[in-house]
């Protein structure tokens, strides 16, 4: 029962280094028990432990600065710096957040979500650090799926340069390296920080004049594995070495003996330095271990049992999508399925099975996902990217200059549109509308529901052009029923006609804005529903007819309030002449929401239909209709 | 005179090998020549002419398909399929662009302007050819300096996996290489190839079971250089083998025979292969090859005398930022400048050279410039990122990810915002207003001119958050003189006070509005100008008093008519209700602007002082003040 006593990283320093592993298994314990009960990410969690401990144990945050990549592995890091107490909150509205979070707590040094920032973000504070002439260390904690990203790359290429004190660790849980392999560089990864050694290793060397004859003996390493970069990297090291950054590798990530010493040697370098850990995600916990993907973002379940099938799931979004375009490719040979490292989350796990030869996991990598979908398209095929909203905002330039520039046919599904709930800040998909709905040449557009998503999705496919869906997550509404009719370009769907007040609801927000009908109904108004469809082109009919009959416009939509849909429809009823009219554009605020459960977010940003409906009473009842 | 008898690759393939060179000279002859005329990129252009008439004589465009990164250096492919002719409307309005562009040629496959698209954008259009069962070869071009953008190397870790046929020139004109290894490269340059000897090869490789001992001999190149990503490519070409992509290299790419002769060979490849080439930028032309930076870009100039000093220059947006900079980091050691692979257009020399320690040019790595940023930012110091407009869009996920949550006080100095006219299309700074705007917690300003550009950089480095200044390419303004008082958070600035008639005019946009303003003047109306400074946030009290005491609200700015200023003003007036107003935004249309003198795009477009008054004299007329 160490852990307990453990409140702070000077707590688990009292401790002598034989006691670690007896931490890390109640650190697993913990973690099995609390993630179980709330949900959360478990398999990374697991898999750092003993690396987690390891750091604390031989560096001294908050001086010494972790920037964690992604973030979602920082569980054990947040349990050994006081935030113990509040793993019930996890993820939970104004709970803790599942990410390092800078307002949370002096230990986390740099806020992430998103894939690959670490070693940029880390450059910059060690730089900083440097010319502020302090004196501390910052370490960067990447996995090996963060290096599929450019942006890691980009910093690879920055970081050597003029070799800026800076420890990066690779956490690398997926490469099977041999038994051999792995001894020889337990030998090398306590012996190639040996300072001593190091520089008389670094005499003989320059003695050679850059012929690694030397080199040879002491640096390659063999890997199995396909020719992937990550690959590339590892083999020989050449590439780190290379780039003026020494490599230490690989050690067992769950030996917290060895990392111990590997860090305190470390500290000891004046220049930066890669240490290639191995772990096994999910280690500790024997369902993870063998289903690591399944046990990687997790709902709460019985520890004991694991995670069960769902009895009578209701299909999500992604799963609508994936049903739709699985069935539309098997007549269709030209449609081609992207993702970048998400095939089941964005629901591609069908497609994957059946045309393997025209499904493509780029990693990730949404920049190279765009462009090379261009290229897929320019050379006359279909091709369907499957994202995230929050990381297609990776993309952006690829999306105006390779795609719609040249008016090419790809298509953007974009999953996790509008608020997403327990991720947070980092991943709210509030933002596509606005940096989406400008793009000249791009078609962007929202069903209110899955069977006009499936109707849409056929649209795309058909269409001649750039264009972009985005549908929320989770489980598919049915609200308003099945879709009458076509999808007609640029044109919006009225549901009822009623007068004076016009409710124009963008999307999913047709789940709260059927509920404000009603509402509105009950107290005796007589609304007019109009499903937007289009936030580019926006429909010019509606426009006329909102200024010819209609008194109160209302818009509705799950996106921040400026460059939106509100935003585009309020600008061009302005420039037509809005006399005497009420315009008012519910969206969320333009901020960055925090984590919580969807419902409730809505309701504290009076997006639900409910405080939707009493804001619009107010105005009604102000204004005497 | 063989070239004036080419009006089409078919053409140059008539002509026997030996007469390559002399189409060559001829080629490089009228380059020199016309460009000099026109203006335009030169030295890149100069590099490839022995290049580019291999890749014609050998391949068979528009079947094949040519991919230029960044594009260009694409002239003398412009000049071999048949635009000779064009060369003196080159970048003129109407006239031929700089760039690929597939509107203009069926031997143009895909558009460019960016750089580090080429891979990506190439493997996808093999990845069609296949899936479509066609035949033919993808051929991309790809610099030193492109292969330092994230998104070359995302590509790179996607092109081994399948062993899609394609073929990536790498043209290298940095990096030196010594006598020795060229000479072996030669040998190996056209040895590697040879079918007969790769398959021998792969059999011993396959025997030898990973182990390099026979791949020490043949492909081990030791070049002289930094230790960047670059060098750690080259040498011992590690990377692109790993990553299941043959390399074969360097070789002279002034070498015509050598490269019609490794280009037939690797036409018969199946597989991935990377040609590496040398080439010398300006080659041909003794000034260019001296100062290929100089002869980079060029305006028109007398080829005799080469580019002379300009006399009595007035300084540009650019200048004005770079004293200023520097001015301000005399006194605040806390201040760093990055750029990506832009001192010189930027205005950041003079920073450079004073300030070495805190000046960082990162490579063609936009993303990683941002997320630097924030680190540096995060370790308290005060970087000002200096980018093109059009560059940034590179950076949108790191600015709302890395910066912008976390409120990081990062400075970007956003040059070349606007029109910026010769580049046209993929370079035009008229999204920024757009894709920043709406971004939380970013300020966004812009100066009317000069006088406020300094100021608006004081403000800048005094301000605690993330702040953008976008300013134009080009002259910096005096319109309206010094700027008196200083720059207040949100707050516009009135410069003539009239009555009913608002011109609100966003930045640079000054130039046009004081036009307008006279006009007005003339014709009997008393118009108030308002310089708005701020996108965001939207001056609320400006809002209020427009609503107030003005009948007629024209918006000005140089940016698309969607999710720009004009919009989030209109929005505003909407929600807070514009009965019998007219309010017009004048902007350019939501569209890719093509290339032509600024003036005259500024014409067509409707948004010079003229066209901009004649439409504002209309409504008012209409209107009947």
């Amino acid at each position: 029962m160490y852990l307990e006593k453990i409140n702070s990283p000077e707590d688990l320093k009292k401790l002598t280094i034989d006691k670690l592993d007896i931490v890390a298994k109640e650190v697993r314990e913990f973690l099995i028990d609390s993630v179980s009960k709330t949900g959360g990410h478990l398999s990374s969690n697991l898999g750092v432990v003993d690396l987690t401990i390891a750091m604390h144990y031989c560096f001294s945050s908050p001086k010494d600065k972790f920037v964690w990549d992604v973030g979602h592995q920082a569980y054990t890091h947040k349990i050994l710096t006081g935030r113990k107490g509040d793993f019930s909150t996890l993820r939970k509205l104004d709970g803790m957040s599942g990410f390092p979070k800078v307002s949370e707590s002096k230990y986390d040094a740099f806020n992430a979500g998103h894939s690959s920032t670490s070693i940029a973000a880390s450059i910059g504070l060690a730089k900083a650090r440097d010319l502020n002439k302090e004196n501390y260390n910052v370490v960067s904690v990447i996995g090996d799926g963060a290096m599929t990203g450019g942006l890691a790359y980009e910093a690879l290429n920055n970081v050597g340069r003029d070799k800026t004190k800076l420890i990066i660790i690779l956490n690398d849980n997926q490469m099977s390296i041999s038994e051999n392999v792995g001894a020889m560089s337990k030998y090398l990864g306590g012996l190639s920080l040996n300072q001593k050694y190091r520089t008389a290793k670094t005499g003989v060397k320059k003695g050679l004049s850059h012929i690694p004859v030397f080199g040879n003996v002491f640096y390659k390493f063999l890997y199995k594995g396909k020719g992937t970069i990550k690959n590339a990297i590892m083999k020989e090291n050449s590439m780190f070495e290379h780039l003026g950054i020494k490599y230490v590798g690989p050690i067992d990530g769950h030996d917290i003996k060895r990392l111990v010493k590997v860090f305190n040697n470390a500290k000891k370098l004046d220049e930066p330095v890669i240490i290639h850990i191995k772990t096994i995600k999910g280690k500790g916990y024997e369902l993870a271990e063998k289903s690591p993907s399944k046990y990687h973002g997790v709902s709460s379940f019985n520890s004991k049992v694991g995670i069960q099938p769902k009895v009578n799931a209701k299909k999500t979004y992604s799963d609508v999508f994936g049903d739709k375009i699985v069935e539309l490719a098997k007549k269709n040979s030209k449609i081609c399925a992207i993702t970048a490292a998400m095939p089941t989350g964005t629901g591609l796990t069908k497609f994957k099975k059946e045309f393997k030869d025209r499904f493509f996991d780029v990693g990730i990598a949404e920049e190279y996902a765009v462009t090379f979908a261009a290229g897929l398209a320019k050379g006359g095929l279909k091709p369907v990217f499957a994202v995230y909203s929050t990381f297609l905002q990776r993309s952006y330039d690829q999306i105006v200059h390779d795609v719609c520039i040249q008016k090419l046919p790809v298509i953007f599904a974009i999953d996790r549109a509008g608020i997403v709930g327990d991720d947070g800040e980092t991943h709210q998909g509030i933002y596509d509308l606005s940096f989406l709905s400008h793009i000249p040449n791009l078609t962007v557009l929202a069903p209110k529901n899955r069977f006009e998503l499936e109707k849409m999705i056929e649209f795309a496919i058909n269409f001649d052009g750039p264009i972009a869906i985005r549908y929320p997550r989770g489980e598919a509404s049915e609200v308003m029923g099945a879709v009458n009719g076509d999808i007609e370009l640029g044109k919006s769907e009225y549901i009822y006609k009623g007068e004076d007040i016009a409710l124009v609801s963008y999307g999913a927000m047709m789940d709260e804005c059927s509920g404000v009908y009603y509402k509105l109904i009950e107290k005796g108004y007589n609304p007019t529903i109009i499903n937007a469809r289009f936030a580019s082109p926006i429909d010019m009919d509606m426009v006329d007819d909102l200024i010819k009959n209609y008194k109160y416009i209302f818009t509705l939509e799950d996106n921040i309030y400026s460059g939106g849909f509100g935003a585009l429809l309020s600008q061009r009823l302005c420039e037509k002449g809005v006399s005497g009219k009420v315009v008012h554009n519910f969206a969320f605020p333009d901020t960055y929401i925090e984590h919580g459960l969807r419902k409730l977010l809505f309701d504290r940003y009076g997006m639900s239909a409910e405080k939707i409906s009493e804001k619009i009473l107010d105005i009604l009842e102000k204004k005497n209709v």
